[in-house]
């Protein structure tokens, strides 16, 4: 496996690829792997024959007082797994070489940008469509795969590629979990050990919003809500952000619970910010 | 020459015709071609080997009560100029084939955009920036052609191909203008006999503010726009918009001219907005 630090590399080697007429893959990361990202690489392996794996922490995307700065790096470690996953190159690129001077272009999605991670984090998904896109404009056509455990960025993601009508296909792949339930996270590793015990909440705390949906037949949002909290609030170690109920289309708040809906949760634990989504659907409904 | 209507088949073309090692030129224009468009499209297609003018007007750069709905729109005439200046496909979507859906994304390039244009129409470059993106991506790695009558956009467009790493080489290519010194532009049309014949006092106005810098080494930027306000300020038809001195390089304001600058002028002559602009070097700074 390869590992290229300049835009320009990793451009060629992907054009160089399709002129062969190999299928190139995306795999967007910050880094600091885990068994989530590696199967996003081994999804993009199966599909494609050229998969690309990027590491880059995004300072964009970062607001101030959040873990830019901390957050973790681990390049050589990040190469072994994604070669083992099944990754043909690893851009890496410095700060230097994507943002060489600095940058005034500002890609933004409205909307879906502006409600639940969007409001908590001012700009953050700014800076993840900004960085997306670059990113695409430096692979050229491909496919791209994201994690639903970051749906909101996810719905961002797939919506500046319609818009900007980018020659990219988007691939969501399934949230990957720890056996206790716990969605995987680079920053799970800032939890301490009783909050890593108490992390799986917010999981638990989504399970109670599906059931009261999926078994008890909530229509009614609040319901489903309170239903969340009430779980989320027996965690003395969790400061809950928010808990609700969305449409899995453009995140909008449904008056009433008749279709699929997403359900969707972000707290603090510690110095650790954690969010997690499930898809609830009311029984008799299913397409 | 082909004409098409859909984004997918403008693609299609341009990657096959890049597939056999043709290169691909693009000429963005909102249509109403004239002799400005066509020395755009001449210059594209002595660089390339396949060159595709796109017509679209696009909404999102029209302000409200901006002239987009009476707009001169006359794609058989675009067609017949496009051919007979050397391009070899016509790219003329419908709104419905450009946004299938309302766009909630935007591409906005800070500081470049607020000032002197940016400050009179609000969200216009947000507008180009926007929809110059999507024609990039429709068109894949090419050279794109723009005039530097339209300065401002130039650098818009440069500065968003830049931080967006798009695989487009921007091309600038000079001003053409009415024997008169008029800089041609679709909006000229909109001029009745008597302001056509005012409507000259642009450029003359902008040579004013160049003879002050390159003759009368004029360094502060005051007597500069003096210059050129009392050459517009001789039109009672003109209504001044502005008429700046600025960087070449970022429209910045300089506090004395030591190196080129560029003069831009904007205006109102009945309902016709024009600008203009000229490069001007104070003796003895050539490169």
């Amino acid at each position: 496996m390869k590992v290229a630090h300049e835009p320009a590399e990793v451009r060629a080697l992907l054009d160089q690829a399709r002129s062969e007429g190999r299928r190139t893959g995306l795999v967007p990361t910050l880094g600091a792997l885990h068994a989530g990202h590696r199967s996003l690489v081994r999804r993009a392996a199966a599909d494609c024959d050229f998969v690309v794996v990027s590491v880059f922490v995004n300072p964009l995307q970062f607001g101030p007082g959040e873990d830019f700065g901390s957050y973790p790096r681990d390049l050589e470690g990040d190469c072994a797994q994604a070669e083992e996953a099944g990754a043909h190159l690893v851009f890496a690129p410095s700060q230097e070489a994507m943002y060489p001077v600095p940058p005034l272009t500002t890609v933004r999605v409205e909307r879906l940008s502006s409600v639940l991670e969007g409001r908590s984090r001012p700009g953050h998904f700014d800076g993840v469509a900004t960085v997306v896109t670059k990113l695409f404009a430096i692979a050229g056509p491909c496919a791209a795969y994201f994690g639903e455990k970051d749906y909101q960025q996810l719905l961002v993601v797939r919506r500046l590629v319609t818009d900007l009508s980018l020659p990219v296909v988007v691939v969501a792949c399934p949230t990957v979990r720890e056996p206790d339930g716990l969605a995987l996270s680079s920053r799970n590793r800032y939890l301490s050990p009783p909050e890593r015990a108490a992390a799986p909440v917010l999981y638990w705390a989504l399970l109670a919003g599906k059931r009261a949906i999926e078994e008890e037949g909530a229509t009614d949002p609040a319901q489903v809500r309170a239903a969340m909290r009430a779980v989320a609030g027996r965690e003395p170690l969790l400061a809950l952000d928010y808990a609700e109920v969305a449409s899995p289309e453009d995140l909008s708040s449904p008056a009433t619970i008749t279709a699929e809906v997403r359900l969707l949760i972000a707290g603090r634990l510690g110095r650790a910010r954690l969010i997690d989504n499930v898809s609830a659907t009311p029984p008799g409904t299913e397409a």
